[in-house]
């Protein structure tokens, strides 16, 4: 593994960052033959002009053509806030309120920006009521994803900044989190420290893509690792007592997690630790540039299901990270693709035991030339993640 | 507008009221001749099931047939997460991962549970990439949707408690909002405080479904209502500030929004605040089953032009409510609807003049048999909506 330096940013991203990432759609467009790109998914309209939104009725669309300022249709209501927001080149096409009265409606303006002989490539999350409703000869294909897995040296830096902001929120969760210690003042304190040190780094921090979570799943519920947890779940002796830290910084997400024991480690629960930790370990020896991203996963599977766990995985090896905390690439069987330097993912194989618990360490790397770079950090071994009470 | 008493209620749905849900489904599914029902928009299952979760890569689809209980596609990671928190019958199909080897991907088994010559009822939110593996004859039409317009009494008693969450929040903020008080003061105390209230009333509330905010459009940005403040943004003495206080309260989406004034009144924003005062009351005034929701709107808005402020309206009326704080139906014009008992709507006209500010008072209403009826309280004169400083 490397261990280069790697410099956290935290300003907005400048309007070159931006045309960099719309002249590797339009390459994509090219490559398809494609007039038109449509998109709808709010993370990848983030992604392209800065504005971040949420999916309501009141539809925004962004249609890009082959050259120029791509087109955003937007509620009249709405206009003001995407020209605060968008830091690129952008026509607005600004209608009248959703619904609205006929020959007024979002789809009357949006029909006239794409020529019915038109060849139009749409996202996969593209809704049904919006693909009805775009002219032109349709294409499903994710060319904005497919871009967004490559990161930029800008969307490194943001990435390593977000990492240090859960950092410092797994270390004051593993600070307080005691016996009795309920759910929601764990989740209160983990959750304030993050934000405070957001806020204090990036003032004009973007809140509709700020979302800071740090939880623990006690061992009652560690084995269920997609069970949120209630208020008032009470953290027991013992363990495996599971941490989730994570969330948006400013637009970039990230997680960082960790099993660990509370003044003493049962017994019952060493040997699926000591697996999770050498699965864990196999994942970071094999991950490199070049190799298949399914393999890993197939392998690291084999190695637990020879510990003798094979029926206690439930999810894959990793999942990418970028704008989301969960997207494109997968580390997981049959993902025929191959790791490049500049994909960001969290390496995390899990086993969950009902009745005993989880056990899951996750961290957010990045990949280089030479393997792969751990952004995030925190204890790791069972001696330092067993607490005194 | 009647003043009947309306219960809160806190607990969670009964199997019951979950089952009249589905027969309306089915009633409008016979209707439309159905065979399947997809449901893939998360609000929609949460609606029949309440189960909730959002849309992340891994899909999750309900599949309702004509009798018997719908089935329901999960990765099998959350198999247990969906059977802790639904509370009807379901019938689970569970795939291996996302993405996953071939033949044990997620569509693989979707497949198999709708006939190819069936005729399948999907949703407008439908993503292509659902809609696509999708078999039979698919006819776009939103039905869940639909039921959900008219609530029950168990959602209106549920919403009731909702709405005294929010009184609560709205309280807090007009004691605490000061000249020079910051954003994220402001929203820290007055989120908090309903926090709390929600734990203390319902200790094991969802925390996927619940979200409480509180804010204020100091006058410098309240002319646009969508502009997310930035959490150092100052209160300045003056007016209009206009705050939002809403959220989703396990599971039941609501809203309360007043123009308020730090220890005086500009004059240049008396008149637009009375002529937005003359429009709301014209709307309370217009609001009861039978009248046509479009038409409301029109002469709200006629309203406001008459008083020379035409060009500063940017929203409709208002708009449902329910498990969401944004949904149909719309008070808004060209929609083509009539007012029934037992919708649930905010009534929210507003004018919106840059350089001078915002003016909206927003609530959660409910349609009566003889009118409508707020379900927020808070002060809604300009008098009282005037803080001593």
């Amino acid at each position: 593994m490397m261990s280069s330096k790697l410099k956290p940013i935290t300003a907005p991203p400048s309007k070159e960052e931006l045309s960099n990432r719309l002249d590797k759609v339009r390459i994509l467009m090219e490559k398809e033959n494609l007039d038109y790109y449509i998109s709808f998914d709010p993370v990848n309209i983030y992604y392209l002009t800065n504005f971040a939104h949420y999916i309501h009725e009141r539809p925004f669309i962004l249609v890009i053509t082959k050259k120029g300022a791509p087109k955003m249709v937007v509620p009249l209501l709405e206009k003001i806030h995407v020209e605060t927001r968008a830091r690129c080149d952008l026509e607005y096409v600004d209608y009248y309120e959703f619904p609205a009265p006929e020959g007024k409606n979002w789809y009357d303006y949006y029909h006239t920006l794409i020529e019915k002989s038109a060849k139009v490539g749409i996202e996969s999350a593209m809704p049904m009521g919006i693909a009805e409703q775009t002219p032109g000869n349709k294409i499903v294909t994710d060319i904005i994803d497919e871009v967004r897995i490559i990161k930029s040296d800008y969307e490194i830096g943001r990435t390593v900044h977000a990492c240090r902001v859960i950092n410092k929120g797994m270390k004051v969760l593993l600070k307080i989190c005691r016996p009795d210690s309920l759910e929601f003042a764990i989740y209160s304190e983990v959750s304030d420290a993050m934000q405070k040190k957001v806020i204090a780094d990036i003032p004009t921090a973007n809140l509709m893509v700020t979302n800071l979570k740090g939880a623990v799943w006690p061992p009652k519920i560690s084995h269920d690792p997609h069970k949120i947890p209630t208020i008032f779940e009470p953290m027991e002796e013992g363990g495996p007592h599971v941490s989730i830290v994570g969330g948006q910084v400013d637009g970039y997400g990230v997680e960082i997690e960790r099993t660990f024991f509370l003044g003493n480690v049962p017994e019952n629960t060493k040997k699926p630790f000591e697996a999770m930790m050498e699965a864990r370990a196999l994942a970071y020896e094999l991950i490199k540039p070049g190799v298949n991203m399914g393999e890993v996963d197939t392998k690291v599977r084999d190695f637990i299901a020879d510990r003798g766990y094979g029926d206690k995985i439930i999810h894959r090896t990793g999942h990418g990270l970028g704008i989301t905390g969960h997207e494109a690439p997968y580390i997981a069987e049959g993902y025929n693709r191959k790791f490049e330097p500049g994909m960001l993912v969290s390496i995390e194989p899990g086993i969950y035991i009902p009745g005993i618990g989880g056990f899951r360490h996750s961290d957010s790397v990045l990949i280089t030339n030479e393997g792969c770079q751990k952004l995030t950090r925190a204890p790791e071994e069972l001696e330092e993640l067993t607490i005194s009470i």
